[in-house]
């Protein structure tokens, strides 16, 4: 990115233009409208790299044919709360919304549902179905396996995916969302260090070498990004592609093409469990209060330690108030469109 | 530990060696075995903290009043596939493992179970409930809080839980299986380290400076070791005892008493999921097969890269014929209980 001016746009505005687009490159009024507003949502919360900014990457894949406008997913099987489903190559974030949808619905109805999903594309901001499992009063839990873009530790080449993994737990004094992928980094995180000229704040992946480093550019030439926790988050990046996979009976991470442009045939699972069906729904509240108060009594030397998902609701508020900030080379490039 | 001369005792003779003295501590006989299995199973498969290695401190627990013995866990709500349980402090092991059985049979019945367990002991070895659920041909998920141990990320003072979690995924050529806690080492990875006169081989946590440091010596007096992945493993611990928490409506972390001989009253999910009532558990076998032969074919520079769980059947094959080691030193405490 050379162009680093901002600037600010209405939530609705935004979610307008979107949706215009979308509904020009073939998707119905109502789908145009739900995607756009996806992709709005997560630059309202402060997720640039998988909201607003990736949309000119989303029409791409559109235009190649990667996602398929029109496809919606079906249901292959289904046992009790159990469901599998056919994303069909269709956009991946209205295939995701509509499987954590029928997940909360199998936990009205089963105290728990799993939904998993094959033959999606990506996403794009996970968290946004851990907030919509929140929002209707049930925890959700969900993961996606991604293109093969992190070594196994030990490894040297990418054979595991970074698999973002989504847990949301409600409360009504804000939802605590927790939103990660396997890596230290992502690609994106560690190329806006390197045009700001800063180290990593930890080790982030390794040289050609082998060495760890908090270099940007010498792991953007190696390829080797770091799990969390070395050997630790090496194996839960397994773990999710493997659950996903089986679950699914779709592609699991070493079958999806390696190319940002290509990735496609994502496995997904969504998982939601509604609580208040088994105690009272203010008992849980207070528990969850109570969890994220002692939280909050640490003890810190620089920033207080926050929860996750805190900082979200700041972000949400100032964008909806300011208008959501986009890079303005890609407002621009979003209008050529 | 200054006695470090090991021997090796046959399987049956140690099952049978704990189960006696655990039937003179109050078990019935038949959980006396049952518990005694569980011990061994985990020295059996390398999990020598948590195996034989931890009896002493159970026995302790036992005589101290934190284990009530007869104490067995009731069902206190139901809906559909999600059940809250009550383990009334009771053996934690014992609690665990009826509470991954029950999960089990609901996702017999409904494709996915959740079982939500509160006042419960500590579990031992985690990855013993996964070995459970992936013998019986499921999926199996499982996690527990624990004592306040960790500090969050930015913080001084440990006020989350080191939260292992496991996750288990069935295969007739070995099951994949994950146990893992949420702090990069325990700190008895970290003692074994300063016995050997070694550091770290990354860094495990920080200095009383709030230094990060590879140094034991310097972790165990700072109390602060490093949750994996620094900020994402904190926000993990966190979520993983809200889940918990709320879900059993038993009590989070901070309500646990941060004192090793008398933790007690923890909350554990446990999560089963049968693939095989959706799809060909072929399908199944073969797709998980693919995943772990992909991950085999990494390119590597030391030692092979291993799958979760792989180590635990060679360390197990030949505990099996060698007779399981236990430190002479426990070993001999062992028979004066």
């Amino acid at each position: 990115m050379t162009e680093l001016t901002e600037i600010r746009v209405p939530y609705n505005d935004l979610v307008h233009e979107l949706a215009t687009i979308l509904a020009k490159l073939g998707f119905s009024e109502d789908r145009a409208l739900r995607a756009a507003r996806l992709f709005a949502d997560a630059s309202r919360d402060g997720v640039y790299s998988h909201g607003v900014n990736r949309f000119p990457r989303f029409v791409r894949a559109l235009r190649n044919g990667v996602v398929d406008p029109k496809a919606t997913p079906v249901v292959i099987s289904q046992f009790g709360a159990l469901e599998r489903w056919d994303g069909r190559l269709g956009p991946g974030m209205l295939n995701a919304q509509q499987c954590m949808d029928r997940a909360i619905a199998l936990s009205r109805a089963n105290g728990i549902g799993c939904v998993a999903l094959a033959n999606t594309n990506h996403w794009m901001r996970g968290g946004n179905y851990g907030w919509q499992a929140a929002d209707a009063g049930v925890i959700g839990i969900c993961w996606t396996n991604t293109m093969p873009n992190l070594p196994a530790w030990g490894a040297s080449d990418p054979r595991l995916g970074n698999n973002p993994v989504i847990i949301a737990v409600p409360r009504a004094q804000g939802h605590v969302v927790l939103d990660m992928a396997m890596s230290q980094f992502s690609y994106g995180a560690i190329e806006s260090y390197r045009l700001k000229g800063q180290p990593l704040p930890v080790p982030g992946g390794f040289t050609v070498d082998g060495e760890l480093t908090t270099d940007p550019g010498a792991i953007e030439k190696s390829y080797r990004p770091l799990p969390i926790g070395y050997w630790k988050g090496s194996g839960l990046a397994l773990m999710l592609d493997l659950l996903a996979s089986v679950l699914s009976g779709g592609k699991a991470t070493h079958q999806i093409p390696a190319d940002p442009e290509r990735e496609t045939g994502l496995s997904q699972v969504f998982i939601a469990i509604a609580p208040s069906l088994i105690g009272p729904p203010e008992r849980m509240s207070q528990i969850a209060d109570a969890v994220i108060e002692n939280l909050r009594g640490s003890k810190y030397s620089g920033a207080a330690v926050r929860y996750p998902g805190e900082q979200v609701l700041k972000t949400r508020s100032e964008n909806l108030s300011r208008g959501i900030p986009i890079n303005a080379a890609i407002w621009n490039d979003i209008h050529k469109l």
